[in-house]
């Protein structure tokens, strides 16, 4: 078991935006991801609501080097005009050559 | 990228329950949240199994103070009465003005 | 709220994995588990792909100890002859005894 190199990013953004996030993050090097779909909802009145309606949360893990080109990616590309949710955490994985090219 | 002040809460709990908690962690601070449902399944025999059944998973990012008035309500009010697990860990995020009033 | 002593341990598999794995892990130790499908990509081409098709995503939460347990004993056992992906994380938990026999 070794130490976290690796992290889970997950993504929650709108239905519509499903097919270019799954092809950017692999672009950027992520070796596959699981998608869901998500029922979310905002507090009312919230002018910018990023988590209401009908959503995918796409999960990937990736090298941490990778991680960081994604959410830089994500931030510059989608964050001033798509209301996109990310976060990431580490995790420790064992079979670490699923996530790496 | 900043360093974890927040929080990712997990609540699993009865779907009978949904509504209720889902207006709770909204009046306590939570700007937003997803819920999906998941199956779970208990050790047979288990007296008290939180496990068991279609529960609804609920997942919040909220700022680590909001994340500990959560818990602390849920647990008072809940935990005597009905099968709900819940669990939180540090998360990074970006855009974190979507996690805070 | 208690020190992280708990983790969670997620298992991506095949949808024809899931009542073996599920016996195993309750054998193991966990007191429960919750199960989604969640539908899965990998880069084309990858010869050895643990994300694509429709796999189940079963989580639990168990005492460090036995999360040890189960991936050992996943390791040994799936990991040369099936794509399975494990992956953990130390999580804080309020009601711990769900958690443990």
């Amino acid at each position: 078991m070794e130490k976290p190199l690796f992290q889970l990013v997950t993504i929650i953004a709108d239905e519509s935006l499903r097919k270019t996030i799954e092809e950017e993050i692999v672009n950027l090097g992520a070796s596959g991801y699981t998608v869901s779909v998500v029922e979310g909802k905002g507090k009312n009145g919230a002018r910018d609501d990023a988590w209401s309606g009908r959503n995918i949360k796409l999960e990937t893990i990736v090298p941490n080097a990778i991680g960081e080109r994604i959410l830089a990616h994500l931030s510059t590309k989608y964050f001033n005009r798509y209301a996109v949710i990310v976060y990431t955490f580490d995790v420790r994985t064992i079979r670490s050559e699923h996530f790496e090219h």
